[in-house]
Order: C-alpha cells, then sequence, then structure tokens
C-alpha cells in the first residue's frame, strides 16, 4: 500500500476501506507516513468528504492509537456529555452533579480552554487546593465514592488525535465535519464513556455558523456513536449569546454553585440546556424511562441541594477548600469592577459571542496561546440578555479586574459586541434539534 | 504574512496577491515554509484552481528562483518547442533542424524519458559519442554556429519547480492544470526561450485524456505566456496512437534522420505534426508571413536536404559519430528482431499508446525509476497506424531486442495494446485545434 494512492483515492472522491484508513492513521502516529503526506490527504478530505463507515473507521482507529481508559470496574452505564465549545457555557459543573445525584455515573475528561472558549479544568482550578491531576486509579476512586469526577486526560489518550490536530492547526484544514466529529469522538471514547451527550452550539461564538453545519457535524457525530456502538444523542443549541451571564474561571464556578442553589428560573438558558442536558444523560443511562420522569428526579435534586452537595463532595475530594459552595463570592475577590454600559438606549438586539469571550480573555480569564497564564478570579458578568430592554444608564455587563493594561481595550471589544436597536430583535430558539 | 493564512485563502476560493505568492514559493525554497504546508497548499490549489494572473505570478516566482539563461547574444527571435509528452514524439529531432535550416535560432534544453515517455536527450544520446552535458558557454556556441543545438539543462535552473514537483510527485497533486502549466512553462521562461511552440497531446497515450482538459491546458500556458512577455501558441494534437512508427531511443534517432532525409509521405501523422510545429516557430521567429510562406521554407528546407545537414551538424558538435547520419541502421543493431502478430484479422481500431510505451520500456527502451540504465538500441517499430487494415498473418509490430527477460511481457503488454475490429475506426483528427 502506497500513501500516494490513498492521497489519490480520496482526492478521486472514492472510499477508503477500513485497513486503508488503519495504514495512513497508524502510518502517521509511527512517522511512517510523512507530515506532508498526511497534510495533504487531511486537505483532500477537506474537499471530498468522508462516508460514513470511512468517519467510523477513521474515529476507531484513532481510538486505539493509545490507551483507552478502562471504566468497566464502574458500576453503571458511564455517561458523558460534551460541547463543541461556546462562551459563558459551564454546563458540565451543573450537569455532572446533578445527573451524579439522580444515580448516574459521570466519569468525564475535561480540557482547558483557548482563545475565547473557557475549559472546565481551568474553572475547577479556581476552587483555591483543586488539583485537577489525577491518577487514574483515584480519579476512578472518586467516581466510586461519589458518582462523578471531572479531571484531566490520564496516559498516553488518542495520540494520533494530537498529531493530527497539531497538523490541521497549521495547514488550514481545521474547519471539516467529518475531522471535527472524529476528533471529538475519538477523546469521548478513549476515555471510557459507555453513552455521551453531545451539545453542539450554533452561533455568533459556536464554532459552527449555520444551523445546516451544526445538524450535519451533530448527525456525523451520533452516527460515529453507532458505528462504534456507542449511544450518543446530540442537541443543538443556541450560541448567539453567552450561555449563563457569567464569562470567567471563578465567575462560572460561581454561577454553576449558584445553578445547583436553585437560584435559576425555569426558562434561564443555562438552566434550560443544563435540564436538557442532564435529562439525556439519564435516559442513556438508563436511569429514566422518560424526558418527563428524568426532568422530575432531576428537579428534585435540584430542589434537594443533593445536586449541589454532589459538587462539593468532588471538588473536597480533589483537594478543594469548599468554603466556596456557601460563599461563592471568594471565587471572585477583584481589586475592582467596573461597569459597562451601552452606547444607549434600546433593546439588546444581537450579540457577538466570540468577542465577549475575548473581552474576558484580555482581562486574564482566557489564554491567547497554550502557555499563557490565567486569572481565576477576572472575567466578567452580563447583565441584560438578548431580547432584553436596556436604559443608557443601566449596566451591560460588569468587568472583574486585576491587572488594568488592556481594560479598555476589553470594555471596548464588550461595548462593540452589542448591538443595539430600536425594536426588539426577532426571537430565537435555545434549543434547535435533538438528534438521536 | 503566515503560511496558514494563505493556505487558507485558497482554501475558501480568494484570489492570492504577487506577494503571497511570491512568500509561498519563495519561502518553500528557502525552507522557510514546510513541506506539510506547501503539501496542504497545493491539495487546495487542485480543488479551487487559481486565476490567470495567479498562475501568471506562479510562474513568474518560480522562473526567478533560480538562475535564468540569458540567450540575448544570440541572434534573432530565440524560439522554442515543448511537447506535454507522447509515445514515439521524435518530433524535436525534426523540428529544431528544419527551422534552423530556414534560419531559426533553436537553443533548447530539453530532458530525459521516463515511464512510457521518451526523453529527447536518451534520443540523442543513442549517438555514439555524442555529449548532452554541455556548458552554456559550448552550447551558446553551437547554436551561434549551426542555429541549434538541444542539450540538457545548465545551471541552477527553476530550482522550485524541482522542489515543488518532487513534492507533487508523493502527495497525489500532480494533475492539476495551473501546477502542470507553471511547471511547464517555467522552465521554457527560465531556459530563455523568447517565444514557445506547446504540443498539447490529448489521448490515450498522452497526460490529457480529454479535449477539454487539453485545451485548459494549452490555454492556460498561452496566457501564462503573455502574462510573462512571451509570444506562445499551442496546439492540440492526437495521441492516442505512436505518433511516429519507431519506440525506443535509436529507433526515434532513425526516424527522425528518415523524416529529414524526406522519406515521409504528406498526411503521415508525424509528417504532418512536425510540419505545423515548425511552421509555427518560423511564424513566431518573424521569419514567415503566414503559414502557407512557412511551409513553403520548410518544404524546401526538407526537399535540399538542409534540414537534415543542420542535424548533422549538430550531432558533430556535440561528439557525436556522424555514419547514422548516412545509414540510421547502425542506430539499432540488436540481437534480434521480432514479430508481433494481431489476435486476428480486421481494422485496428484503437491503440493504448501508454501500454505501447511500456512495451518498449519493458524491452530496456525506457526507465521505471530515474537512476535505471537504458539500452538506445531497443525498442519496437509498428507497422500497422490506426485504421489499417492488419490480417492475422502479418506483422502488427517488430520488436527490437538485446535482453530477453520481459520479453514475453513486452509482446503480451502491445498485443494486448491494439484491439482489432471488424468495422473500420471512426477517423479522427491528427490535429484538433491551434490556441493562441
Amino acid at each position: 500500500m502506497r500513501m500516494v494512492d490513498l492521497i489519490l483515492k480520496t482526492r478521486s472522491g472514492k472510499e477508503l476501506s477500513r485497513r486503508e484508513i488503519e495504514f495512513i492513521v497508524n502510518g502517521f502516529v509511527k512517522g511512517e507516513v510523512p507530515d506532508y503526506q498526511m497534510a495533504a490527504w487531511l486537505m483532500a478530505v477537506c474537499f471530498t468528504d468522508m462516508t460514513s463507515a470511512e468517519i467510523g473507521e477513521l474515529t476507531r482507529t484513532m481510538v486505539y492509537s493509545g490507551d483507552v481508559v478502562d471504566l468497566s470496574s464502574l458500576r453503571g452505564v458511564k455517561v458523558d456529555k460534551h460541547s463543541t465549545g461556546g462562551v459563558g457555557d459551564t454546563t458540565t459543573l451543573v450537569v455532572a452533579p446533578l445527573v451524579a445525584a439522580c444515580g448516574g455515573t459521570v466519569a468525564k475528561m475535561s480540557g482547558r480552554g483557548l482563545g475565547h472558549t473557557g475549559g472546565t479544568l481551568d474553572k475547577l482550578e479556581s476552587v483555591p487546593g483543586l488539583s485537577v491531576s489525577l491518577s487514574e486509579a483515584r480519579f476512578k476512586q472518586i467516581v466510586d465514592e461519589i458518582g462523578l469526577c471531572v479531571t484531566g486526560q490520564t496516559g498516553n489518550l488518542d495520540p494520533a488525535d494530537k498529531l493530527i490536530y497539531a497538523l490541521r492547526d497549521v495547514t488550514g484544514t481545521v474547519e471539516s465535519v467529518p475531522l471535527i466529529a472524529s476528533s471529538i469522538m475519538s477523546k469521548k471514547i478513549a476515555s471510557g464513556a459507555d453513552a455521551i451527550v453531545l451539545d453542539v452550539k450554533v452561533g455568533s461564538g459556536a464554532f459552527m455558523q449555520t444551523l445546516e453545519d451544526a445538524r450535519r457535524l451533530a448527525r456525523t457525530m451520533v452516527d460515529i456513536g453507532a458505528h462504534v456502538g456507542r449511544r450518543t444523542v446530540a442537541v443543538i443549541t443556541d450560541m448567539n449569546q453567552p450561555l449563563g451571564m457569567a464569562v470567567g474561571n471563578g465567575l462560572e464556578m460561581k454561577e454553576a454553585i449558584e445553578t445547583l442553589s436553585g437560584r435559576l428560573p425555569e426558562g434561564d438558558p443555562l438552566y434550560e440546556v443544563c435540564m436538557l442536558l442532564a435529562s439525556k444523560m439519564l435516559l442513556l443511562a438508563n436511569l429514566a424511562q422518560s424526558d418527563a420522569e428524568a426532568r422530575e428526579k432531576l428537579k428534585a435534586a435540584l430542589d434537594s441541594g443533593a445536586g449541589l452537595k454532589k459538587l462539593e463532595a468532588m471538588l473536597r475530594a480533589m483537594g478543594g477548600d469548599t468554603a466556596c459552595v456557601k460563599d461563592p463570592s471568594l471565587l471572585c475577590r477583584v481589586k475592582r469592577k467596573l461597569d459597562v454600559f451601552p452606547a444607549g438606549s434600546g433593546y439588546v438586539a444581537d450579540m457577538d459571542a466570540v468577542s465577549i469571550g475575548v473581552a474576558a480573555q484580555l482581562l486574564g480569564a482566557g489564554r491567547a496561546k497554550k502557555e499563557d497564564a490565567i486569572d481565576p478570579a477576572v472575567g466578567l458578568v452580563m447583565r441584560k440578555r438578548r431580547g432584553d430592554y436596556i436604559r443608557r444608564d443601566e449596566p451591560l455587563a460588569t468587568l472583574y479586574v486585576n491587572e488594568s493594561a488592556r481594560l479598555a481595550e476589553a470594555a471596548s471589544k464588550l461595548r462593540s459586541a452589542v448591538a443595539i436597536s430600536k425594536a426588539p430583535p426577532e426571537r430565537i430558539p435555545m434549543v434547535y434539534e435533538v438528534i438521536e
């Protein structure tokens, strides 16, 4: 088998066999397929797409390129969730404890934030003393004891994805549904999940800008799940504004604690997406027979404080100081808070969620490069949502500031990210579709 | 400027500027643009195509990536010809002497054969004693004295093309009109031609399989000529059978000598293509005002033997033993000759010219790899042309054999390359189009 022939096969739109895909991926990981051939193949994939069978085989081969976490010693269906990345999306910190409180098992490996998107590991680390670097044994022990743990990747997980992603990043081949889908799903599968709930974001703050693209990505990932025998459900949710009000690590942890304390009303976007994801997770884990039953259990876990207790137990087990659970303001003590006002009175017509994420990043809440340090306490809290009326003397958002170097830039970024109009904007749904 | 942004620009179908193309090509030659990024960009070009301005700039940048031969000390318009590669195509060895005999200046750099196609340098080397490795000074001196010389490349000509071609060869990006056109034209321009006649082959033995593809390649190259200020004409000619009857280096040199001796009738494909190319060369060199005048001069050079004398003078100047000019059979003395017969009687309906080229290669006339040695005397002579009637006891071709190891394979390859049918095949033209 020659790599150049396989490149030509993909270039001409023919389907690769399982053996051919293994040749490419394993050859690349072993260094037998050089990066220039892999780059040409990836670019050909961007143009010709892949069949469902090819994407399934690509994902399977990536999964087995390294260690696969074995969660079989843990009880029940291990159910994971994944979001394609948004702004102010703190759902994991709400959903995982709620599902655990309803008897679910959530053994989740998460990542760090980059650019305008946050990462659950960074949010967890806003809790003093907490460490996300757990051994696989300790990780499993925590899950066994309390039903959930969210940690960083352990072992040599999915090296094919790391190598392929690094190459895609510098060769203009990031945007490709088969490559995005196989990257996400291979990591989830390698980290041991039996069932997966995917939250595919669509809108200004999301990687997928149109519903059509989001639907294709969602469908592709659900198909991969079927191909490798993992029950997978995808929901498509809106990212035309930050999901929660908080953008920043400690601020989002605070918002998660408040959400688990029952402070969010029904109809609130963060509340609704959390309930949807958690409900799908309970259904996949066979812990509820219907959406109504699932939501009833989740509501009970919220009202009784059982969800919050699960979060607290996890934070404690990971070495964190749990004083923040009683007093979440401990997580966002900053030198000063600064209100940002709108350009004029009117309706909040549109938000550029990416710019809002970048504004928080400029304050020190996010990284431009992987090696950048972040400040857990800083960020911003939106005071208005899309569709709200705002007077020119009302704050649009509050910035939490320690280091002022790029404060003016952040404030200006935020202000220009929000469009104000005389008429109220058209309503857009919070949840577009469920694909299963 | 970042290479990844330029890859994305090409991927999304946007036009690159002159500076951006220089960044890519010069960066790649200097090793600043890594091969994996270049490979991704080349594959994106294969899918999105390039504008005429982009192809022009690509070619110009490739030309100036290395030495450019300066032929300005030579008199007249230096006119070059190039064929996109075929089987039994010995036109250079007929056309260059004829044009020189009519007062033209042909300072041509040629190449070697690979795979099923022959190379003019290999054909020249079938003449005992002849060397194609001339210094640039000696090359120019010969052109100055006799009006023509065909040699190998001198100096560091078009290193961008060498590097890009080597990468294309292993990344499945060979087939691409902009990349093929810029490769051909940059070499021609760097080797100093003022005007260029291109013979774009179409058919079973050609790189371009359809007239539409051939037309696109021809038009693209003529446009490049206009972009860089070199008068360029392209003709599209048939390659659904070997152009001449001979396939093999000494055999093709013999056929060139015989053609220049006036042994080919009008209407013969080799004769017709030679006259067309030579006529276009005289017109571009301002040595004739009309096609009729050009052909009249060429016919006179053929009839008087002036063309043959030019070839003889060149062979002698390059150190060759010119006994072969009087007795061309000296060029193809082999251990044995073997006739190949058709499967049955009928009309020669179709020929797979690539397979016929490969049959000659199997006998030792061509190379599978660049470093392979070749035998100048071996090859094959077709005895019938497309459309001819052949009886089952008539030879289809004669093989010229020294080494018999792959003889059976060659004979079988040849026989299966020729389709025999009861009815005569549809006539196809020898010359499809002239693009100028």
